[in-house]
């Protein structure tokens, strides 16, 4: 089978391919370096790329096929599949950047993130790191360092962010996987700008360790992909606590079910209801139009209301920016220069905050919290837009909303900080037709510990067409 | 057998006779309020005493001695005992006022707090609230609205604080068993200078429902008694998570076996070690002589250092000062006249703390709290004294040590501060003849859960005469 052709299948397809013998792992990591090499310096989602590395470990893979491990190595889901991970991640042998320049001074990574271990353990290849917002903190990749993201379907405007590079080469056909972060929209940002699936699990569902934090209370990880398998596949490797000396104290201590048996369980019997009020009047027609879509595939027309949704909302804005510029307050005080001119001035303001008014925003948190796990005794699944609009122009600092103008940097996650800073996981879909030429998100939201339930919506979504996620034309 | 003597041995005997028909209930609870009216005036232990009540509900218990469920009756470890609680702990029809004049504008309780409810169900009686700091802010019991708690033993010096009413209302033997609260060092501290002992257990281990808050993340309920066997019965019929609709976020959902069968064990084979370093740096000679003498009794030799301990209580005071602000910022904002005199400026700062600060303050006692922990797989026990020194005269603004003055409002509880943060059990117990006229308390701390082996030392000492909390001459 040609490689250059199955690089812009699914992980699923090129897992089976390689199992099969169709192609080998280092064709299809080829592959994939090739289209890197070819579409990257018009999408700059890649920081780094790790050629010899990448090469090393598809041989691996392939005589590990031709070896007395055969039987057992081809039961691997993610067999010869290339993967790509944000710069927050930790690479053995590379410095873990996050974005900065101020990083350019650490020590390179001893070892790789468990993340990247555990996916490199399910057959996977390791073929870069991905660019971001500086630190994680922004939802354009408009990073001033190694200049901006580009969205893959129209080369002109944001791949969204933080995790705007893991978007990009997802639906550029770079690589079929990636993993991102998402701290208050950062995986569901990009996802829904760049037209791909995206899953935000609950909080304390995939252990941190050997990533770069941002939040430590409202850090979640998880995979970008162009199918839903792909999702759970990569969810299912990756799930589960770290048994030996665990060192990220955010995650719990249990493992889920895999659920990449459970997609075609479809949505019978789930009650789905549609985010109103709040999540109604922060988002152009185009957000509501895609929402509306999806509802309307799955038969869900109850409008319900999130309580206390904006205090919530204000609760993680407080809470981001003093803890954020806690952890570098040192550099903040030392280097500012040094700092994303696009995020300094909101650090430095974060540093004033008084501390009593983050207590106060920790309780309403909780509070809030309380309130929405009522709400999930009567619904399994809300419905609600990722983005308030699709992807803005590169350089844009304002967007009209409802004749309301709105900074896009911070405003791009109005809808998606409420879910994240609760913990609740999401998988973001990718809609098409909604807005005239580009896709936009919808996330699906189960209450937490129910990823298996969002990434059922979201199969049976996809298997109606409602949700695509094509390679964009470059 | 007589009540007014009863009144004066410890719960453990008046439960006895109670059971052995010897005295009444009633007879017991009279005696209590009793003394109460008799001493009252000079201590100020009281600020609310429920007589009424209390004699309701003496009389039901010897009611259910002479009903048919006598045998079950007579099995209730406390049983009959007048017992009191710091103002912070809501009784039904009362104000709960935490020591404040704001909260005399607050709705009376609707319950009782969980602790009053589980030591009313082991037998014993409320008799009454008790006097304290305004909002658990401070160590020495000056409360401005309703005067200063008097030390039973030398009624010009303070009783400590913030728990000053529990610690002279048990020395004077108005009570044998009292409440108090400990965020850090407010059980601690009045034991050490009404010369009684003090149980503040484990962070988590006793649910606070019902209790009014200072800090969260720091506050911890225990008992007073004159006997380790009384601080083991009541920790016994108090602690284990609360089952029904738990209401206390930080309460660990574990139970302990019952301690008070344990006392008897010996600390033969305990690894027993003297703090040094900080613990002597800041305490002067009599604090060191207390210390002293219970090391000798124990044969523990080894001096060690706590690490990080400094860093570790200036984390603590940092999440103390921020967090009890944010509590009460908006009555800042609206009535700061209506604060106590004594510690409002220094809530007016804690609205000031950036969070920045308060974030790397949290990390810090993260950090100090691990090294602490490898501590302790090298001891069992540690040996620290409670306060800097024994009870200063009221009113006193400033005391010298080692060639520093420093506020006596803050600085008392400057040995048991870096204890409390990172949640490790301690017994204090009292000592006497290290100074001239006045006890002093010692500090026996053990590894988080390991109340058992606090008491199980508190006992030996007590046994061997070395602690010991006599009734005060009035």
């Amino acid at each position: 089978m040609n490689a250059d052709a199955l690089i812009l299948q699914d992980a699923a397809a090129m897992a089976e391919a390689v199992r099969s013998g169709a192609v080998s792992a280092v064709a299809l990591t080829q592959a994939s370096l090739d289209r890197i090499g070819a579409t990257d310096g018009r999408i700059n989602a890649f920081t780094d790329v790790v050629r010899e590395r990448a090469l090393r470990r598809a041989a691996q893979v392939d005589a590990s096929l031709a070896s007395p491990n055969a039987a057992r190595t081809r039961e691997l889901p993610l067999l010869g599949v290339p993967f790509a991970v944000k710069n927050l991640f930790d690479i053995a042998g590379l410095q873990t950047l996050a974005g900065s320049k101020i990083e350019r001074d650490s020590a390179p990574a001893r070892g790789d993130a468990l993340l990247v271990r555990r996916l490199e353990s399910a057959g996977a290849v390791l073929v870069g790191a991905l660019n971001m917002d500086e630190y994680a903190y922004g939802f354009t990749t408009e990073n001033s360092h190694v200049g901006p993201a580009h969205n893959p379907h129209d080369l002109t405007r944001i791949a969204g962010g933080s995790s705007g590079g893991s978007g990009a080469a997802v639906a550029a056909g770079q690589v079929a996987l990636t993993l991102g972060s998402d701290t208050n929209g950062s995986i569901r940002v990009p996802a829904s700008l760049c037209g791909i699936f995206g899953l935000k699990p609950t909080f304390g569902r995939l252990p941190r360790t050997g990533s770069y934090p941002f939040i430590s209370s409202l850090d979640h990880l998880g995979p970008f992909a162009r199918s839903v398998r792909d999702l759970a596949l990569t969810y299912d490797a990756m799930q589960g606590p770290e048994t030996h000396a665990p060192r990220d104290p955010g995650c719990a201590q249990r493992t889920a079910e895999p659920v990449s048996a459970q997609l075609s369980h479809g949505t019978r019997g789930l009650r789905i209801g549609v985010l109103g009020g709040y999540f109604r009047e922060r988002a152009l027609p185009e957000a509501l139009s895609a929402v509306d879509r999806v509802a309307e595939a799955l038969g869900a027309h109850q409008m319900v209301e999130l309580p206390m949704v904006e205090a919530g909302r204000a609760a993680a804005f407080l809470i981001t920016n003093a803890e954020g510029a806690a952890l570098h307050l040192h550099d903040l005080r030392q280097r500012p220069q040094d700092f994303e001119p696009l995020s300094r001035d909101r650090f430095l303001a974060g540093a004033l905050i008084p501390a009593a008014w983050v207590a106060r925003a920790q309780r309403v948190r909780r509070l809030y919290a309380e309130q929405v796990a009522r709400l999930f005794e009567r619904f399994d699944i809300l419905l609600a837009p990722s983005t308030p609009c699709a992807a803005t122009p590169i350089g844009a600092e304002w967007f009209e909303l409802n004749g309301q103008r709105l900074p896009v940097r911070p405003n791009m996650g109005v809808l998606t900080q409420p879910i994240s800073c609760i913990g609740l996981p999401v998988c973001a879909v990718p809609v098409w037709g909604a807005h005239a030429s580009l896709p936009i998100g919808v996330q699906v939201l189960a209450a937490p510990w129910r990823e298996d339930l969002a990434l059922r919506v979201a199969a049976a979504l996809e298997a109606a067409g409602v949700a695509q996620a094509p390679v964009a034309a470059l």
